[in-house]
């Protein structure tokens, strides 16, 4: 059988049944996007990830200075020799800006469509589209705060992958603490600014697929306030670019190292010195001391696109897992055990494999789904009748940003692993795919701000945001899909998802209040189960909205597509069954607040 | 401050305050043990641990046929140069067989102790430890099963690490189904055998430490009974031993190639060929077709083992990641995030990075007190006053040894993950100890029986094993620590613990009917979940028992140890009212019994 990443039948099922992405071609908008096309688009981007980004994912997952990876080779960054061809050919496909507009050389897709795409992208090689997807948010940042000018020089260049991007935001003593930073900036006579400073853990820091790199650079204007209120940001590409566009003399940007690192080999992770000679010049990218707010359209792009890397190499890990159980003979099967003789069966027949597998596809369905829902409510805010509209998506999007980044990081690093066992001795072995998946997607709960500022973010911010509408907005939408399920004859499963959503909306309740109390300390030490409690529960609602949808379409459906709507039933079943009570007694647990955290003594730790 | 991978109070603290171990000390068995002597045996094993092992686990962690790595040449493979060193220590101190008779080369110390060391010595260099590990699994096995001749000629050569060993089982189709080997034996005129076969993923299966390999070798007679019943077992030598002890000629035993992995890469992952050229020479261990009695032997010791690993690397992770966040500066007090110019703390203060501590710590310290309760139940059997006693350890051995092995993996991967979370964007990089820490971790879920394996012979065999007696005496154990809890004024915690208890019992008769029942393959879907829920809920008893000592402990305490108890009292809270609610959700979906792992539609996995 072909290779996968993802298991086509479900991205058709969420496209077309779940999303009805048929429905925004009826928008002057999406006009050229039916469905016709849109399969077609899929079809394309399959192509492309399992026939040339999949193979060029083990080759580059070697140590820096492997000739097959990553190289500094004087103060210049050589990507794995087996990037060039799959990245010409991502550049002739248009795929770098699927959903921008044709004047930037996008595509004008819709983002539902995109994220079916990017899946497929990032489940075949993840390192590799470190390289575009940092240049495409660099670019999004010139797109809302970029001048005419800064426009006009660089961003399709930057949205054609003709040059890179970035994102320079962390220094060694300011990480999380992003208003640390130190890099600072001086207004030179024609306006530009000279930049001093050192930056680290910069993806793409570097590339020879590219003629150019822009980085978007945070630094401190001279005089400017301490904290994120002092920080500006400034456009510094490696190369001057001259005003008719043609590319003038070297920036003084070096790249002074390449981290390595447990995974992504195929990514540098570039160390830069900016202005080591006195001779960096950048531009301001909108206003003074605002660097912060346009730095975040970057980083809420980043965030969903880590959120969609962590849920990707999930799903590759699971249809992988699958394969290779159906495939693998080992043992009898468990009712014939003591049979003498019984022949030996596909692993897919033991119990706890079957339990593996479910277990896998439960996360990896609902991860899928609720990242198109994601950019679905994209599309909604793109097509929005009237602002009321616009603004429910956009909370939704809000509320929804920090759960994705966080579950779909933490759960597909879970399913990874999972993946791994499935193989048993050989998912360890470098032969297979299953361990670099895993070593690949542990980054992703981490960067674009750690899982626990992904929890402060919902918890401090967007649970309260607006008097809390957008959760509410969130917890209406589910309870919608509850009445669906019930008045399909899902009732008993309709019914356990509702007591979850409740205890949800009970726990969301006291979180905030405890936030604002004088346990706000114990509050924040439970901000990252309520977050991951959250996230179960939408997986739920995902789950039975799939299960409502599969129920009304079993009837009617063709012989061939019984079976994967049967399976959306059952793996509603299992996750509302077996994984929903564990939720329950977390919030249970949530609910009770231990004192315990704060109170633990620092010394005690370790004596 | 100093290095360390375990933390020495609490160490300590089970030694002398929960187990007891200067008891042991009154039998004439282990007279020379007094807690003096137990003290000066930790500081010396702690001192190889952190200043040798520890700066050899880092230089290895390279790919295969690099110079400071695993080598492969000409057949033979060199191990990591800086595995010389310590090996020689380790021989020199007489580490390598701890709890073995001084007739050879043992220590002859209480098994609780040598716990304690081993868990030193695998937290600082678990790929290392393989070597030696192995080498005393196959002596263990001669030491029980051996000829006396076998033992005379072998056993002091590899209880000194003089000669090294191995564990000859899986082949390329016979992994979990050990019973599919095709490896076979012939007997020859003058009593020894012909093996002649291929086993795959054999650590430790060359090695230039030692002058000679001995591997034991799981064979099939000609003419024997299909499946494990017939299968014997054989001491193959990779160099042959003469009757005078002297070495003889090289046997017919090739390594072909040695895997490359996510980690442990100093332990070399060897495929090995017998008798490709008709004359690898064996001699039988034990009776004819009896070889997985044998086998098990050491795969019991091994499994244990291998819980001490995934529990090791854990304990490692978390000592680095409470140093690291007590160095590490990064933004201001949550309390005090709104005043302006507020200094940055140690991270150790923020509430998320104190909960993933705490969760850390909750599981490491539950987990060694685990392993040492387990050490002592041996300790208990070699010095039993009456065959009840010893049968009610050994039953306890029995159960306690699958939830070991697979709780102290699964949950050690889980904490070095964490670990690796805590240092953030450096936890990725491999500068710092954490990622290997984690990618070392996963095999020890795989090898050894599959934590899916053990939870079939927790389910299948040790639950129903003498009527139920060693669950009901694991009961009985946890219901006397919690009416000591009681009676120390820790009410409310110690009914949650009953309450919890409680339900496993019930889940205990649930699992074990239904599996006998019409529904084995979905009671059989269970067992992994159970076996998680059992672990938890034993770590909720030794978190009460520790929180009664401590509570009793501390108003007599030196001041310097009144938070070192307060630190056992709140680590138990935190366990036991975040963590349990969680294993009593995960309790109420095992008694439910889902249907649907098994119903679900097997083309339904990937369409």
């Amino acid at each position: 059988m072909a290779q996968q990443v993802v298991d086509r039948r479900d991205q058709d099922f969420l496209l077309h049944e779940i999303m009805n992405v048929e429905e925004l071609s009826k928008t002057e908008k999406f006009a050229d996007f039916n469905k016709k096309t849109v399969d077609m688009i899929l079809t394309e981007a399959r192509s492309l990830a399992v026939n040339e980004l999949l193979p060029a994912n083990k080759t580059a997952d070697v140590e820096n200075g492997n000739p097959e990876g990553v190289r500094l080779e004087n103060g210049a960054v050589k990507v794995p020799p087996s990037y060039h061809r799959p990245y010409k050919l991502l550049r002739e496909g248009e795929w770098i800006a699927m959903t921008d507009d044709l004047e930037y050389g996008g595509q004008g897709m819709p983002r539902t469509v995109a994220t079916a795409c990017g899946e497929l992208f990032s489940g075949a090689n993840m390192a590799f589209m470190m390289y575009p997807g940092l240049t495409h948010g660099a670019g999004a940042i010139l797109k809302e705060f970029g001048s005419d000018k800064q426009k006009k020089l660089f961003l399709k260049n930057m949205f054609t992958g003709k040059w890179g991007g970035t994102m320079c935001l962390t220094e060694p003593e300011a990480g999380s603490n992003v208003g640390a930073l130190t890099t600072s900036a001086k207004l030179n006579d024609d306006g530009t600014y000279s930049i001093t400073g050192n930056k680290i853990f910069i993806s793409g820091g570097d590339s020879d697929m590219v003629e150019n790199v822009i980085h978007p650079v945070l630094a401190r204007i001279e005089g400017a306030p301490e904290g994120t209120k002092g920080i500006s940001l400034f456009l510094v590409p490696k190369i001057w670019v001259n005003d008719d566009g043609s590319l003038g003399e070297p920036n003084d940007v070096i790249i002074t190292g390449v981290e390595e690192k447990m995974g992504i080999h195929g990514s540098c992770t570039c160390s830069i010195n900016f202005g080591g000679k006195g001779k960096c010049r950048g531009t301001l990218i909108g206003e003074v001391n605002k660097g912060m707010k346009a730095m975040f359209v970057m980083m809420n792009e980043a965030r969903l696109g880590v959120g969609l890397q962590g849920y990707a190499l999930g799903s590759a890990s699971y249809v992988n897992a699958v394969n290779y159980a159906r495939e693998r003979i080992q043992g009898p099967n468990l009712l014939k055990a003591f049979d003498k003789g019984a022949p030996s069966v596909p692993i897919i027949q033991h119990p706890d494999v079957r339990r593996m597998l479910l277990n896998m596809k439960a996360y990896v369905d609902g991860m899928r789904a609720l990242i198109y829902y994601i950019s679905n409510c994209f599309d909604q805010v793109a097509i929005a009748a009237n602002e009321d509209i616009k603004a429910k998506y956009q909370g939704l999007i809000e509320i929804l940003t920090p759960i994705s980044k966080s579950y779909c990081t933490d759960k597909g690093f879970e399913v990874c692993s999972t993946g791994v066992q499935v193989y048993g001795g050989y998912g360890f072995c470098s032969e297979f795919p299953q361990e670099q998946l895993l070593r690949d997607c542990k980054i992703t709960a981490i960067y674009e701000g750690t899982n626990g500022i992904q929890a402060m973010d919902l918890l401090g911010r967007k649970l309260g945001m607006n008097n809390g509408k957008p959760m509410m907005d969130l917890l209406g939408e589910i309870s919608a899909r509850i009445k669906d399920a019930k008045e399909a004859g899902l009732e008993e499963l309709a019914g356990k998802v509702e007591a979850a959503v409740g205890k949800l909306g009970e726990i969301a309740m006291h979180m905030g209040k405890t936030a604002m109390s004088e346990k706000i300390m114990d509050a924040f030490a439970e901000a990252v189960p309520f977050q991951e409690a959250a996230g179960d529960v939408i997986m739920a609602w995902l789950h039975i909205w799939r299960a409502t949808v599969a129920t009304k379409a079993i009837s009617g459906a063709k012989k061939k597509d019984v079976p994967f709507y049967q399976g959306q039933i059952k793996t509603a079943q299992y996750f509302i069954e077996q994984l929903l009570p564990v939720t329950l007694g977390k919030m249970e647990a949530i609910k009770a607040t231990t004192s315990s955290i704060m109170e633990m003594p620092e010394e005690a730790f370790v004596m």
